[in-house]
């Protein structure tokens, strides 16, 4: 048992126009967004693929960031993944414009041998039987998370069953979730998830926040409130690698930990949306994280009530 | 100083369907389900106007709840209101397929004495001008909450301002708090509101949750989950009661108070939902309230981090 994470998942270049400016080919990815937020809390083991135009200097800054890079497979000749989306005022979903796979579309995850020895595995969004493949190669993790979308839903419906038989956390965000069950309530939808392997399904749901839902019970957290949403691409995945990094420093995965894994990556997904790319995310430090975790314990704090003093007597 | 709630807002006979069924002119209007809702609290105050077909039954059941009636105007030969509306299977947002003010038309809300010494005021969502004769009316309120509408934002817009200089407590959804202030950020459009006048916003997300918000802080809940959510109608308005039920109980209105009474608005609504009209509403109990309450509480519970343990030394 280590405290190591592997993380499965893109290096990309974005094109994204939201209200509040644009970039092109900025440094993107799920899987730089989850490697940077997590190796703010612990080792993390980082397998992807890219062509010769990814920047060496995001690499090194990854290394710098305690990410080994040896699964990270540079193709010669290749382009790396592309995607262009555009976010209205509301913020709550991209429109995707553009979505080249480039050298993704050949991509086969193989682990070096210590990236296969980590305790903590994001399988971020890619095709569920490459997900599959990354599963066949770990040994005995601890516990294991997954991403997913709309299109594997729709076009990979067996290997994402597959998948779920065989980690221990499911997440996706509720349009998914009422996709995946075809059932509009989110807590029956929620139970027809458990009962397909996952012993916890985590729901996104964008500015409204994020819940945790596990067999005998519910843990639900508003959105961090922010004055300044920049860019809420990569939200999903930082807030998956705070999770999953927070797991990994505290060592404990019960239910005390689960829930207080929910709330850093909550606060970690609200430094991403700052800026574009990994511009705030990156800048984030374990004293920021630190007290947006207290302002997020405060925010939702309550006093409960005594039964004697509602009841009627 | 009296533990007495003055509810002025409509009685209504709406006419719904949702993917669960369809009711022909039930008992509905935000003065029924914030009436119902403060009943079980605090002695209530309804000042509301109905035709001759309004079941007196229905105002039977009120006054059974200790609800005083005085100022409900019976209009010989008139129509109630009339609302007919839709959900689709999402159940965020209603559409109005009819609205027929009938004596609502020309309603004036006259305040019997009694009324007038209340110390808690809610305004449901009336005409703004109607809302401000309320205020002129009432003497003294220690605390005074009032709902809004797209409507009104738009076609009464210098009243309501006037009626946000006037109030404690502003409630409105979080579109109507978009089209109010033109700011998609909500944090941002909050802080314009509380600019406005009111000492509080309570922004009301639907299945989302709430959020309770003044000039030096925030705090917000996630909806209580429910596996049978049959038809969303009053649940505003069921949360309205419940919070100011819960504060003229409590006898006080500082933070802490208002941050359990949005927990009590939140489980109110979330009994309102579960079946058409006040039918779910009507039976909850007490201690049906603090059950609800304590597992809302248990829910959203997760423990600090000491900063010792996380930063890094």
């Amino acid at each position: 048992m280590n405290n190591e994470i592997l993380i499965v998942g893109s290096l990309a270049l974005d094109t994204v126009e939201t209200p509040f400016g644009r970039v092109e080919e900025a440094l993107g990815g799920a899987g730089l967004y989850a490697a940077t937020a997590a190796s703010l809390l612990a080792p993390v083991h980082l397998v992807a693929v890219i062509g010769d135009d990814f920047p060496q200097q995001a690499l090194d800054e990854l290394s710098g960031r305690g990410v080994a890079l040896e699964g990270v497979q540079r193709v010669k000749g290749g382009r790396s993944f592309r995607w262009s989306g555009h976010y209205k005022y509301d913020m709550n979903e991209a429109e995707t414009l553009d979505t080249q796979l480039n050298v993704f579309a050949d991509f086969n995850p193989l682990l070096p041998k210590p990236a296969r020895r980590c305790s903590y595995v994001f399988l971020a969004n890619i095709l569920p039987s490459l997900q599959l493949k990354v599963l066949d190669q770990v040994q005995q993790p601890r516990l294991t998370i997954c991403d997913t979308m709309n299109f594997w839903i729709e076009n990979a419906r067996d290997e994402l069953l597959e998948v779920f038989r065989r980690v221990d956390v499911a997440a996706m965000n509720d349009a998914e979730l009422r996709q995946l069950t075809g059932e509009p309530n989110l807590a029956k939808a929620a139970t027809e998830v458990l009962a397909m392997g996952p012993q916890y399904l985590i729901i996104k749901k964008g500015e409204y926040g994020a819940s945790l839902i596990w067999k005998q019970g519910h843990f639900a957290l508003p959105c961090y409130p922010l004055a300044t949403v920049v860019d809420p691409t990569g939200a999903g995945d930082s807030f998956a690698g705070g999770f999953i990094g927070f797991l990994a420093w505290a060592g404990e995965t019960s239910e005390q930990q689960l829930r207080q894994a929910l709330a850093i990556g909550t606060v970690t997904a609200s430094a991403c949306v700052e800026d574009f790319s990994i511009n705030a995310l990156g800048r984030l430090t374990v004293d920021d994280l630190y007290n947006r975790y207290e302002a997020l314990h405060e925010m939702v704090r309550f006093e409960g009530i005594s039964p004697q003093a509602i009841l009627p007597t």
